[in-house]
Protein backbone atom coordinates (compact mmCIF):
# COMPACT_ATOMS: atom_id res chain seq x y z
CA UNK A 1 0.00 0.00 0.00
CA UNK A 2 2.36 2.83 1.31
CA UNK A 3 5.41 1.54 1.70
CA UNK A 4 8.25 4.11 1.66
CA UNK A 5 11.85 3.21 1.21
CA UNK A 6 14.41 4.94 3.46
CA UNK A 7 18.10 5.96 2.86
CA UNK A 8 20.32 2.89 4.62
CA UNK A 9 23.60 4.20 5.11
CA UNK A 10 26.88 1.90 6.71
CA UNK A 11 28.01 -1.54 6.03
CA UNK A 12 27.84 -4.64 8.13
CA UNK A 13 30.97 -4.19 10.03
CA UNK A 14 30.10 -0.47 11.78
CA UNK A 15 26.02 -1.15 11.03
CA UNK A 16 23.90 1.62 9.45
CA UNK A 17 21.55 4.45 10.17
CA UNK A 18 18.58 5.16 7.95
CA UNK A 19 16.81 8.43 8.32
CA UNK A 20 13.88 10.63 7.55
CA UNK A 21 12.47 14.18 8.00
CA UNK A 22 8.75 15.55 8.36
CA UNK A 23 7.51 17.02 4.99
CA UNK A 24 10.64 15.88 3.15
CA UNK A 25 10.54 11.78 3.33
CA UNK A 26 7.11 11.70 4.38
CA UNK A 27 4.14 13.74 3.97
CA UNK A 28 3.32 15.46 7.83
CA UNK A 29 5.13 17.24 10.60
CA UNK A 30 6.23 14.82 13.41
CA UNK A 31 4.47 15.93 16.67
CA UNK A 32 4.60 12.31 18.24
CA UNK A 33 6.61 9.61 18.69
CA UNK A 34 5.62 6.00 20.22
CA UNK A 35 7.04 2.78 20.15
CA UNK A 36 6.36 -0.90 21.37
CA UNK A 37 9.07 -3.24 22.74
CA UNK A 38 9.22 -6.06 25.38
CA UNK A 39 6.11 -7.72 23.38
CA UNK A 40 6.19 -11.62 23.11
CA UNK A 41 5.91 -12.81 19.63
CA UNK A 42 2.82 -13.97 18.22
CA UNK A 43 1.12 -11.10 20.22
CA UNK A 44 -1.33 -9.02 18.56
CA UNK A 45 -2.21 -5.11 19.00
CA UNK A 46 -3.56 -2.34 17.34
CA UNK A 47 -7.41 -2.90 16.73
CA UNK A 48 -8.21 0.71 15.55
CA UNK A 49 -8.65 3.90 12.81
CA UNK A 50 -7.96 7.28 13.16
CA UNK A 51 -10.51 9.72 12.01
CA UNK A 52 -7.38 12.37 10.89
CA UNK A 53 -4.16 10.95 12.51
CA UNK A 54 -1.31 10.00 10.20
CA UNK A 55 1.24 7.49 10.99
CA UNK A 56 4.70 6.37 9.75
CA UNK A 57 6.03 3.08 11.17
CA UNK A 58 9.34 1.09 11.32
CA UNK A 59 10.58 -1.76 12.69
CA UNK A 60 14.16 -1.27 13.74
CA UNK A 61 14.76 -4.85 15.47
CA UNK A 62 12.83 -7.88 14.31
CA UNK A 63 10.05 -9.02 12.46
CA UNK A 64 6.01 -7.63 12.21
CA UNK A 65 3.28 -8.76 10.34
CA UNK A 66 1.28 -5.08 9.70
CA UNK A 67 -2.83 -5.67 8.35
CA UNK A 68 -4.22 -2.89 7.36
CA UNK A 69 -7.70 -2.62 6.04
CA UNK A 70 -9.90 0.01 5.18
CA UNK A 71 -13.28 -1.20 4.66
CA UNK A 72 -12.94 -2.45 1.43
CA UNK A 73 -9.78 -3.92 1.04
CA UNK A 74 -7.33 -6.11 3.10
CA UNK A 75 -3.64 -6.02 3.59
CA UNK A 76 -0.90 -7.47 4.75
CA UNK A 77 2.66 -5.87 5.04
CA UNK A 78 5.98 -7.82 6.47
CA UNK A 79 7.66 -5.38 8.19
CA UNK A 80 11.08 -6.93 8.36
CA UNK A 81 13.65 -4.36 6.89
CA UNK A 82 14.66 -1.41 9.22
CA UNK A 83 15.37 0.72 6.39
CA UNK A 84 11.71 0.28 4.96
CA UNK A 85 8.52 2.11 6.77
CA UNK A 86 4.87 1.92 6.29
CA UNK A 87 2.51 5.26 5.83
CA UNK A 88 -0.70 4.22 7.69
CA UNK A 89 -3.52 7.18 6.99
CA UNK A 90 -6.45 7.81 8.68
CA UNK A 91 -8.95 5.70 8.01
CA UNK A 92 -7.29 2.47 8.35
CA UNK A 93 -8.20 -0.59 10.57
CA UNK A 94 -5.08 -1.91 11.65
CA UNK A 95 -3.16 -4.46 13.71
CA UNK A 96 0.17 -5.56 14.44
CA UNK A 97 1.28 -9.15 14.90
CA UNK A 98 4.80 -9.76 16.95
CA UNK A 99 6.49 -12.13 14.46
CA UNK A 100 9.58 -12.22 16.70
CA UNK A 101 10.43 -11.91 20.92
CA UNK A 102 10.87 -8.35 21.60
CA UNK A 103 10.66 -6.65 17.40
CA UNK A 104 10.33 -3.10 18.18
CA UNK A 105 7.64 -1.06 16.42
CA UNK A 106 8.65 2.58 16.35
CA UNK A 107 5.72 4.93 15.36
CA UNK A 108 5.92 8.99 14.14
CA UNK A 109 2.42 10.50 14.52
CA UNK A 110 1.19 13.61 12.58
CA UNK A 111 -0.55 14.97 15.85
CA UNK A 112 -0.56 15.11 19.68
CA UNK A 113 -2.25 12.67 21.53
CA UNK A 114 -6.19 12.51 21.34
CA UNK A 115 -8.27 9.84 22.61
CA UNK A 116 -11.26 11.21 20.31
CA UNK A 117 -9.50 10.56 17.20
CA UNK A 118 -9.42 6.86 17.90
CA UNK A 119 -12.10 4.76 16.61
CA UNK A 120 -12.05 1.36 18.59
CA UNK A 121 -14.97 -0.57 17.50
CA UNK A 122 -14.89 -2.31 14.59
CA UNK A 123 -18.35 -2.09 13.40
CA UNK A 124 -18.34 1.71 13.99
CA UNK A 125 -15.52 1.80 11.68
CA UNK A 126 -17.49 -0.08 8.90
CA UNK A 127 -20.13 1.83 9.69
CA UNK A 128 -17.86 5.41 9.01
CA UNK A 129 -16.98 3.87 5.80
CA UNK A 130 -20.27 3.07 4.33
CA UNK A 131 -21.06 6.54 5.33
CA UNK A 132 -18.10 7.86 3.84
CA UNK A 133 -16.68 9.44 6.15
CA UNK A 134 -13.27 9.39 4.57
CA UNK A 135 -14.19 10.57 1.22
CA UNK A 136 -15.51 14.09 2.20
CA UNK A 137 -12.73 15.84 3.90
CA UNK A 138 -14.93 18.91 4.54
CA UNK A 139 -16.52 17.09 7.35
CA UNK A 140 -13.44 16.46 9.59
CA UNK B 1 23.16 14.61 32.96
CA UNK B 2 19.82 14.65 30.98
CA UNK B 3 17.63 11.81 31.43
CA UNK B 4 14.05 11.61 30.42
CA UNK B 5 11.71 9.33 32.09
CA UNK B 6 9.01 8.44 29.48
CA UNK B 7 5.57 6.59 30.15
CA UNK B 8 5.41 2.87 30.09
CA UNK B 9 2.05 1.59 29.35
CA UNK B 10 1.26 -2.49 29.08
CA UNK B 11 2.45 -5.65 30.87
CA UNK B 12 4.65 -8.33 30.04
CA UNK B 13 2.09 -10.46 28.78
CA UNK B 14 1.56 -8.23 25.67
CA UNK B 15 4.53 -5.90 25.82
CA UNK B 16 4.80 -2.17 26.58
CA UNK B 17 4.40 1.23 25.06
CA UNK B 18 5.98 4.51 25.55
CA UNK B 19 5.71 7.78 23.97
CA UNK B 20 7.12 11.17 23.28
CA UNK B 21 5.71 14.73 22.02
CA UNK B 22 7.94 17.46 20.85
CA UNK B 23 7.84 20.73 22.82
CA UNK B 24 5.33 18.46 25.51
CA UNK B 25 7.90 15.68 26.65
CA UNK B 26 11.29 16.67 25.13
CA UNK B 27 12.22 20.63 24.65
CA UNK B 28 12.01 21.21 21.14
CA UNK B 29 9.85 20.23 18.08
CA UNK B 30 11.05 16.99 15.86
CA UNK B 31 12.09 17.66 12.46
CA UNK B 32 14.45 14.97 11.78
CA UNK B 33 14.35 11.17 12.73
CA UNK B 34 17.43 9.08 12.42
CA UNK B 35 18.11 5.00 14.08
CA UNK B 36 20.84 2.96 13.98
CA UNK B 37 20.64 -0.79 13.80
CA UNK B 38 22.53 -4.30 12.68
CA UNK B 39 25.50 -3.20 15.25
CA UNK B 40 28.03 -5.44 16.29
CA UNK B 41 28.69 -5.22 20.14
CA UNK B 42 31.32 -3.51 20.65
CA UNK B 43 31.41 -0.80 18.03
CA UNK B 44 31.64 2.63 19.03
CA UNK B 45 30.26 5.57 16.56
CA UNK B 46 29.42 8.97 17.09
CA UNK B 47 32.36 11.22 17.89
CA UNK B 48 31.33 14.89 17.13
CA UNK B 49 29.75 17.23 18.69
CA UNK B 50 26.80 19.86 17.48
CA UNK B 51 26.72 24.02 17.35
CA UNK B 52 23.24 24.24 17.60
CA UNK B 53 21.03 20.84 17.26
CA UNK B 54 19.52 18.97 20.10
CA UNK B 55 18.45 15.62 20.01
CA UNK B 56 16.94 13.08 22.27
CA UNK B 57 17.98 9.37 22.09
CA UNK B 58 16.67 6.32 23.77
CA UNK B 59 17.20 2.68 22.97
CA UNK B 60 14.14 0.32 22.51
CA UNK B 61 16.19 -2.92 21.99
CA UNK B 62 19.29 -3.95 23.64
CA UNK B 63 22.07 -2.17 25.54
CA UNK B 64 24.52 1.16 24.82
CA UNK B 65 26.59 3.17 26.53
CA UNK B 66 25.86 7.07 25.92
CA UNK B 67 29.61 9.17 26.48
CA UNK B 68 28.90 12.95 26.65
CA UNK B 69 32.25 15.17 27.14
CA UNK B 70 31.17 18.70 27.40
CA UNK B 71 35.15 19.61 26.75
CA UNK B 72 35.59 19.89 31.23
CA UNK B 73 33.61 16.79 32.05
CA UNK B 74 33.18 13.17 31.27
CA UNK B 75 30.13 11.20 31.73
CA UNK B 76 28.65 7.74 30.37
CA UNK B 77 25.33 6.59 30.72
CA UNK B 78 23.81 3.60 30.10
CA UNK B 79 21.27 3.21 27.91
CA UNK B 80 19.45 -0.28 28.44
CA UNK B 81 16.01 1.26 29.78
CA UNK B 82 13.60 1.15 26.67
CA UNK B 83 11.14 3.87 28.96
CA UNK B 84 14.23 5.92 29.96
CA UNK B 85 15.62 8.80 26.98
CA UNK B 86 18.78 11.11 26.72
CA UNK B 87 18.64 14.94 25.78
CA UNK B 88 21.76 15.48 23.88
CA UNK B 89 22.24 19.43 24.06
CA UNK B 90 24.62 21.09 21.45
CA UNK B 91 28.19 21.27 22.54
CA UNK B 92 28.70 18.09 23.68
CA UNK B 93 30.95 15.45 22.06
CA UNK B 94 29.56 11.97 22.33
CA UNK B 95 29.77 8.66 21.41
CA UNK B 96 27.95 5.58 21.91
CA UNK B 97 29.43 1.99 22.20
CA UNK B 98 27.04 -1.28 21.34
CA UNK B 99 26.88 -3.07 24.65
CA UNK B 100 24.58 -6.05 22.80
CA UNK B 101 24.51 -6.83 18.91
CA UNK B 102 21.84 -5.40 17.13
CA UNK B 103 20.65 -2.61 19.47
CA UNK B 104 19.01 0.26 18.43
CA UNK B 105 19.72 3.01 18.96
CA UNK B 106 16.89 5.99 18.01
CA UNK B 107 17.24 9.95 17.53
CA UNK B 108 14.76 12.48 17.26
CA UNK B 109 16.11 15.80 16.46
CA UNK B 110 15.68 19.52 16.42
CA UNK B 111 16.03 20.58 12.56
CA UNK B 112 16.78 19.09 9.37
CA UNK B 113 20.34 17.50 8.36
CA UNK B 114 22.66 19.69 8.16
CA UNK B 115 26.44 19.04 7.73
CA UNK B 116 27.39 22.35 8.50
CA UNK B 117 26.17 21.85 12.09
CA UNK B 118 28.41 19.30 12.84
CA UNK B 119 31.94 19.47 14.70
CA UNK B 120 34.03 16.29 13.43
CA UNK B 121 37.58 17.31 15.16
CA UNK B 122 37.82 16.76 18.27
CA UNK B 123 40.73 19.67 19.07
CA UNK B 124 38.49 21.88 17.37
CA UNK B 125 35.71 21.09 19.66
CA UNK B 126 37.86 21.76 22.76
CA UNK B 127 39.02 25.51 21.08
CA UNK B 128 35.54 26.16 20.29
CA UNK B 129 34.99 24.90 24.07
CA UNK B 130 37.49 27.31 24.89
CA UNK B 131 36.35 30.44 23.13
CA UNK B 132 33.18 29.91 25.19
CA UNK B 133 31.52 29.17 21.92
CA UNK B 134 28.54 27.36 23.74
CA UNK B 135 28.00 30.34 26.43
CA UNK B 136 27.43 33.05 24.22
CA UNK B 137 24.07 31.86 22.40
CA UNK B 138 24.18 35.54 20.18
CA UNK B 139 27.20 34.38 18.30
CA UNK B 140 24.83 31.43 16.52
Amino acid sequence: MNTIDLRKVGNHSVGFLSFFEGINHIPFDIKRVYYIYGVPKGIVRGHHAHKNLLQFLWCPYGSIIIALDNGVKKEKILLDNPSEGILVENGLWHTMQWGIDNSVLCVVASDYYDESDYIRNYDDFLRLVKEGYWNEPEKH
